[in-house]
């Protein structure tokens, strides 16, 4: 419902995009996602109640093939949305809400379609559906973790020869469907063992809150409650209205976009002027539906940057064309004006990555030394705020999880051995892959790897907040140095990344869903194989289709078109500057980027101090980072979506906040899922018809000229 | 609300295009437009029952300065709505839902602040309404009657030079404000004087129905009762939110249109292939309001005969070429292509109009000799359904309004004295305007005149149907044909169409308006000083919105355009045909022409033998004939305003049918007033600045080509 409810829990929500980054929207997600369940909690005191009459299946029944086929199925369906959306902005809300309700919706579909036929063996529980979201989330989060708009992308020949630095062959790998399953398969398990002796730590003895994993679990405990039930159906047929209607939108706008320049996309709707500039409302169905999903704080963030940059600095830094960079520079040249786009954006979202990094780092050792100073009293932790109550008072609902979530033990030298095992693999694979990443390089990661899992764990269960892109960019930074500028440390950096990314980000998945778990009732074993299964499936699926997307559209990565992949661009321009410093800057921009770097410290810690009543006025860097390099046309489409909801909830709060969640899920759905037989047409080598062209009117004449002529 | 309502009354609704001509469509209004006032006569029996309390003013005080302010205001409004529906395509629905609740609103909200501020002198009653609907609907009637879609820019220079015929000096008068002014001041009040005094024998003796002077009754009625007062408030405000969206989406759509065949209004919707066949959906909010008010069987004759021209028989033709006409001629010459389409739509015109001429003229001829046979035992009328109750039982509705309307008297000699003044004046000056329009043609035709009046005033109160474009037609052929060729008779005819369109419409209207006044009590002498204004204010109105739709788009006229007047060319066409034969033809056009003529005959009678029940699956002709010539891109708009009353309707039919005209009067109003912005900036040599242009792949690729050369 709300993205944030995923920050950590779906890696979906990266971290660097600044959409799942910040407090504020821990509350939004109480107030939103739990909003059925809160209504459900006022009538009964406990939930468990409810659900006693039910038996909880054994970890094996829950389990079920439908529950992975289902998965399969919308993992696929997901992967596309999230690679779509990491290609085009980067810009991915939390699609939790949407994988819930339609997993549901399946199983329920089938189970009630056996169960008129006096076929059904097993009913559908809220266990096989937690099972079912884990898989999916663990499944579709690959698509993002794996780096196909970021790392791995960034170590292409496209992205590369957009830098005149270190865009040789040993710093260039591109990709190639075989070596990008073969570095999944070998990185993305190795955070899964690393937590799994800490599970009872973190979920009984510290009670961590973890938001998201909370929120999926009300969401899920309410599908399974017969008012929710009820509510979900509802849902679902608004999710497949605007499904069908986002689908066909962008089936309508492909006829016309023969051509480059052309379509709805480029439809200059605030005038030719700002359309340079690119401000203009781009007819995109998914980025309406986004702006419905993130908080109104994140769209108006990014339309402050979008102002700020394109809208005053580009234009006056134009301006000094000549005096502060050559004017031969073509505008998409690192030297020219896209150096200033690329590293001031860089700059603020360092700025505030390391922040943030800091301060959770803070929170984590705070807690922790809490954790143990306080070991039996079970202090009031200082964020996450709910209170835990001492052992012997344990809640009916809590005595029965807990119960029921120490039964299944999964042994820790499983999870050791797995660890090792997985390790010494990646150890000796990974420098066949990538050259340049010598194999002590990988033991060093590997060795410091469990911690940080642990510590990003830790802060996500505090904060709601997965670091797992900034302890990326750190690994990019460290590698990329310790290997050099003559030794291919760009690709080692980048490379690096993508294995501490992979790492942190599993890890902290994997503990949301035992939250999750805990509070269905479900087995800790059925999460950890579950995670597993989904796991091993992105890491075909995501290949999979980012190869679809790699052959099908030719101008992939290239900026402008229409699948920049913005943040590959932003990741390999972090690296050349770990590897070889600020040499390559043109004039002033180093200047820039100090400037920017320092203001987007200053502005947290600001909305730090004044506190949340302040603080939701006050707008956050790291979004505001985000068009600086794009543009204004997709946060335009955001407010719009915001400005819709915004009405709507005026008009009739109850509806809009029912199903609000639901429109916008089914327009990023729709639009998303449409890019499928859009890729396939253009592998088949179909071209669009039409050319919708916008012309000014003496270019028209011109044209019309030419073409009587 | 519906458009059949105005079927005579309103001159907005030319019997030429079909969609005023029915007989199906009387049931449509008393469904619609009745619905609340049945709802109110459910409960109370009689009307005047609940005005009884209420005060009626006398005639002079029925006739306020606010209601023809009022009146002066709506009636530039609906001028320039007209007047571009006249422009484009032809087809005008009724706009009286919307002169109705406009001048409600108007008079309502300025009489209610006097009344807050204490400074009331006068309440608003429905007499004054009635005064405000009527001269409203007389001065933008000039709109339509004065000819500027049809006869009298057919004589224009741009449409003659479109036809290789009869372009020579003689037959060309081009349009200038002051001949045009003068023309209208005295042709249209004659109308108004042959039929004021035989209003008694029509409205009371005769009783004869009137549809929609009857519907217009009940919907002012309605307005002045408490809840109908609150509908009409609530339905005001859906009219300005509609309103407000269609005149902004034509702002918006403004910026798009730099050059020829740029914008929205070029839309290849369908696909290059089908707009070649204008068979595209332009994004018009006007035409998607006409087919929201215009009865599902008008949108489905369109788009029938669309389909059978455009779709079938127009590219058969076109594969004759060279064979049945010269390849040489352009698409848009009489002799090639453009020929069939325009002669094949006469014919069939023709032939429709000519068989409900007959069919109306036979209603009126036996409902005549019944009304003089059975004087005292007042028959039931054949057509128009509603049965009259004997002199004796007069209920008390009637016995009050009869009362009323036979209070105030408009003296015999004062009829006749203005009647043959004006002829005179008439007679004098119209041959100094068109020299080969003698005098003696104009008198004929006013002697003949007044007869002709009466037979289409009774018609028109048996049917809901005014012929006055039939007597118009029918004046071309007569007065041409007396003319010749030599003499300008092309000319004559078309100006002699103008001179008999004008009486017999007018008269039409004033007994209309007759009924209205004695269903709300209003005074026929403040009625006919209503028309009287109304008229005069038309006369001026209408020539100024034509000049600044002339003077502001050059292309005016010329096909394909935006403004392209069809009903000119096919005005004049008309003239040619009747004064220099049927030698001018493509080959097989003629014999095309029969077929189609006898077709147009032979579903008309099929429609009247099979009855009401299946006539309601048998296509219009006359509505079949419009696209013929046109294309089928407005009919496509129209069943898309059909179809979402359609889906509105089974969704909430009582809300479908209360806001339903509300909505659509919002879009024609908006985008219609939008024109007069859209004609100022033209005037003043502002120019969109961008064009949104449609290239086929292999056009855009030349062109980006030559763009980058």
């Amino acid at each position: 419902m709300d993205q944030s409810e995923s920050r950590s829990r779906d890696p979906n929500a990266p971290s660097e995009n600044g959409i799942s980054e910040q407090d504020f929207q821990y509350k939004k997600v109480d107030d939103n996602n739990n909003n059925t369940d809160k209504k459900e909690e006022e009538k009964v005191e406990s939930i468990e109640k409810i659900f006693e009459s039910k038996e909880v299946p054994s970890w094996k029944n829950q389990l079920t093939f439908r529950a992975f086929f289902v998965s399969f199925i919308l993992g696929i369906l997901f992967t596309f949305i999230v690679m779509k959306l990491n290609l085009t902005t980067g810009i991915i809300p939390s699609l939790n809400v949407s994988a819930g309700l339609l997993g549901f919706f399946f199983v329920k579909t089938w189970t009630k379609f056996l169960e008129k036929s006096g076929l059904l063996k097993q009913p559908f529980t809220r266990q096989e559906n937690t099972v079912i979201q884990t898989c999916v989330v663990a499944s579709s989060g690959i698509a993002f973790s794996g780096g196909f708009g970021s790392y791995l992308f960034g170590m292409s020949e496209v992205v590369a020869k957009q830098s005149t630095e270190a865009n040789d062959g040993q710093n260039i790998k591109n990709p190639s469907l075989t070596w990008m399953i073969g570095f999944l398969f070998v990185v993305s398990f190795l955070g899964l063992f690393s937590v799994v002796p800490l599970r009872k730590i973190m979920i009984i003895d510290f009670k961590l809150t973890y938001p998201s994993g909370t929120a999926t679990a009300h969401l899920i405990n309410s599908f399974h409650t017969p008012r929710g039930a009820k509510l979900a159906k509802k849902q679902v047929r608004t999710l497949g209205k605007f499904f069908s209607f986002s689908f066909l939108w962008g089936f309508f706008q492909w006829f016309f976009t023969a051509g480059d320049g052309c379509g709805f996309v480029n439809f200059p709707t605030l005038g030719l002027k700002a359309f340079e500039n690119r401000f203009y409302f781009d007819f995109s169905a998914t980025y309406v539906g986004v702006g419905m999903i993130c908080p109104y704080l994140i769209n108006i963030s990014l339309l402050v940057g979008a102002i700020l940059s394109w809208g005053i600095m580009w234009p006056l830094i134009e301006d000094r064309k000549g005096d502060w960079y050559s004017a031969e520079y073509k505008s998409s040249s690192l030297h020219g004006l896209q150096g200033y786009r690329v590293f001031i954006a860089i700059a603020m979202i360092l700025g505030d990555g390391l922040y943030n990094f800091f301060k959770v780092l803070g929170h984590t050792a705070f807690g922790l030394y809490h954790q143990i100073h306080d070991k039996n009293s079970r202090l009031v932790l200082p964020v996450g705020g709910r209170s835990s109550s001492p052992l012997d008072s344990l809640s009916y609902d809590d005595q029965r999880r807990t119960q029921l979530f120490l039964k299944d033990q999964i042994p820790i030298w499983l999870a050791i051995v797995g660890y090792i095992t997985i390790a010494i693999i990646s150890a000796a694979t990974l420098p066949h892959i990538f050259p340049p990443l010598k194999w002590y390089y990988i033991v060093v990661i590997y060795i410091f790897a469990p911690t940080l899992a642990f510590c990003n764990a830790y802060g996500c269960g505090l904060t709601d907040w997965s670091l797992a892109s900034t302890y990326g960019k750190l690994a990019i930074f460290v590698i990329g140095a310790w290997a050099g500028s003559s030794h291919g440390g760009v690709l080692a950096g980048l490379a690096a990344c993508g294995v501490m990314m992979n790492i942190v980000s599993t890890a902290s998945d994997l503990t949301q869903d035992f939250k999750t778990g805990y509070m269905t009732l479900s087995s800790p074993r059925s999460m950890f194989v579950s995670q597993i299964i989904g796991t091993a499936m992105g890491c075909v699926i995501s290949p999979c289709v980012f190869w679809l997307f790699y052959k099908a559209f030719h101008d992939l990565g290239v900026p402008g078109s229409q699948y920049s992949a913005p943040y590959a661009l932003v990741f390999r321009n972090m690296a050349i500057l770990g590897v070889e410093g600020f040499s390559s800057l043109p004039k002033n921009c180093l200047t820039l980027c100090y400037v920017f770097f320092i203001a987007a410290v200053v502005i947290n810690l600001i909305r730090d101090i004044v506190g949340k009543k302040w603080a939701r006025f006050i707008p956050l860097p790291m979004a505001m980072a985000i068009p600086f390099y794009l543009g204004a046309y997709f946060t335009i489409d955001m407010c719009i979506g915001s400005l819709i909801l915004f009405i709507w909830e005026k008009i009739d709060k109850a509806k809009a906040d029912a199903f609000g969640p639901a429109v916008a899920s089914g327009l990023i759905c729709g639009d998303g899922i449409w890019t499928l037989p859009s890729s396939i047409l253009a592998l088949a080598g179909v071209n669009p018809p039409i050319c919708m062209k916008f012309l000014s009117r003496k270019t028209n004449a011109k044209v019309d000229a030419f073409l009587t002529s």
